[in-house]
């Protein structure tokens, strides 16, 4: 009998997103009884027929009818968005996500964008070349976190990482989860998203990790932006088709909103001379709020305990169910 | 016999920094034994003919002839460099300064600068006006905190607010003191002044909040710089005279630093155009890093602890000796 085979096709510009030798040599040596073999993206159609387990970056709808063999396909990535989860459930395929290991850098990058607005960092680099001397303007700015509340709005895995580092600062947070822990689990209020318009109106910082699911669609809209607390911060590093950006835009406009930052944005990139792009209270980070070193050590680790758990026949971690939900911060 | 005066001038354009009637209605309540007055800082020689106690941001030399029952001068603020210690030394009147509450704002601000620029924040602040996209660009730049070493030159009671901190954020800390304490006591490795070449050539983040001293002046020179670890960031929050200006931009415009975030720079404000305003990747803020809005109720607070401790004849808190130490960051 052959021994399994796992096609594993992980490539990407970036060190921190791509397969290293030492990752294959490492994965060889926990399953010796598993062929693992690499593919070039436009090679792994050609490489699927004997697959069993597919672990990689992008997975092809079509990719699925040269896979006769193939099992499971496993994603690095949080969000199942961009894979055909429907079309692979709907051949017996399992597909997983990857969690657990996302909330340490956005949770980096979510303080430093709250920090970056409260002690006027952002105010301070725009100004510098231009300004005698702006210590007035900022002392009129700047909110101590002490004592100031985060709203977490979609507070999963990601949340309650972020909730932490917020705490350490004296922040009090508020999750928000359609299916929020009975008690007050690591020191987070939770409250039920029926209660969302009353937390975000006492919110200094709301937080938006929600994913993508028609039932998210534009969430962020006119009524709740109106229901913030005026000079409040947003922050979206959930998905872009959660926020109406007009509604964002004239909440900025009017000054009910202190400033915002957006990791997601629509389209991606946005047009040059975008209103979002050019306003002086908005700032916009390229989809980088999981940039991480470690992210393929931890997406390799996630990816052997999973294959333990399929080679020994448990449930799989990270399955994700049709129809798809387009990003897995809620959970996980 | 007459109630003790305590003469109080605490004025400010920033309200966080001014006395309120509700801190002056605190104390009378606290001292009923004790006349407060408040005089604005044009009154205050006219006023100190009868006061024992000074507590206000300002004092002229010359005020010192107009106050011949003035036994202690108290600062609400954490150096002393403005206010005349040795004159005051001379004539046996208490001069104190005001510590333990500078260290939480210090440590918010500090680590949002950090999270600028490790997150590529301030980078995408700089370009998402004109660039189409920049996620290559900030995946070569970024890095991880976790894991990442901060050492502190001048790690006194703000450097252990920051170390905690940082080490929330799974940094490595290290302490630089001439008197460092014998155990790794606050989770920070703690070294003598003498090994600061050593421990700048392993840190990712060089945290400058020495004070301004004869020993210290231009600390930062040009053979310091040179020791720090390729492509690490240089935060100054201490004081402007410990660094060399000129030996920092050289270490920036070879790429030595990956950047620089100056609260305090010589001279205040820097002309137009001085090439520090200018630099891609200098951030520059108005030494807004002690901003908080609790500080009047903090530096009251710890004048009336003070004030109990001068009306039971307990050795005061904060006395500044003879020769001035210019700030002080480091111990307190």
């Amino acid at each position: 009998m052959n021994r399994p085979v796992v096609l594993i096709s992980l490539e990407s510009p970036h060190s921190f997103w791509r397969l290293s030798s030492e990752h294959e040599r490492a994965l060889s040596a926990a399953f010796p009884g598993i062929a693992f073999r690499r593919a070039t993206e436009e090679a792994v159609p050609h490489q699927l027929a004997d697959a069993h387990v597919y672990f990689g970056w992008r997975f092809v709808p079509s990719w699925l009818f040269a896979a006769p063999h193939l099992k499971w396909i496993a994603s690095p990535a949080a969000g199942t968005d961009h894979l055909p989860v429907a079309e692979a459930h709907s051949v017996g395929v399992a597909l997983t996500r990857s969690y657990g290991f996302h909330g340490r850098p956005m949770a980096e990058h979510a303080m430093g964008l709250v920090l970056g607005f409260s002690r006027g960092l952002f105010t301070s680099q725009r100004v510098q070349r231009n300004r005698a001397w702006w210590k007035d303007d900022l002392a009129e700015e700047f909110f101590d976190l002490a004592g100031a509340t985060m709203t977490i709005v979609g507070c999963g895995s990601v949340g309650r990482h972020l909730a932490q580092a917020a705490r350490t600062f004296g922040m009090n947070v508020i999750g928000v989860r359609r299916t929020p822990p009975a008690a007050s689990e690591g020191g987070i209020t939770w409250v039920h998203t029926t209660a969302v318009d009353q937390v975000v109106s006492v919110a200094d910082v709301v937080v938006n990790l929600l994913p993508a699911t028609p039932a998210t669609d534009r969430y962020f809209d006119h009524d709740l932006f109106s229901a913030c607390k005026p000079r409040s911060l947003f922050l979206n590093l959930g998905r872009a088709a959660t926020v109406d950006q007009s509604a964002l835009l004239a909440s900025l406009d009017t000054g009910h909103l202190r400033g915002a930052a957006l990791d997601v944005f629509d389209p991606k990139p946005l047009p040059a001379r975008h209103p979002l792009r050019l306003h002086p209270r908005v700032v916009l980070t390229p989809k980088s709020s999981v940039f991480c070193h470690a992210y393929m050590d931890e997406a390799v680790s996630f990816f052997a305990d999973n294959l333990h758990r399929y080679l020994s026949g448990q449930p799989l971690n990270g399955l994700a169910e049709a129809p798809a939900t387009r990003s897995p911060l809620v959970g996980g």
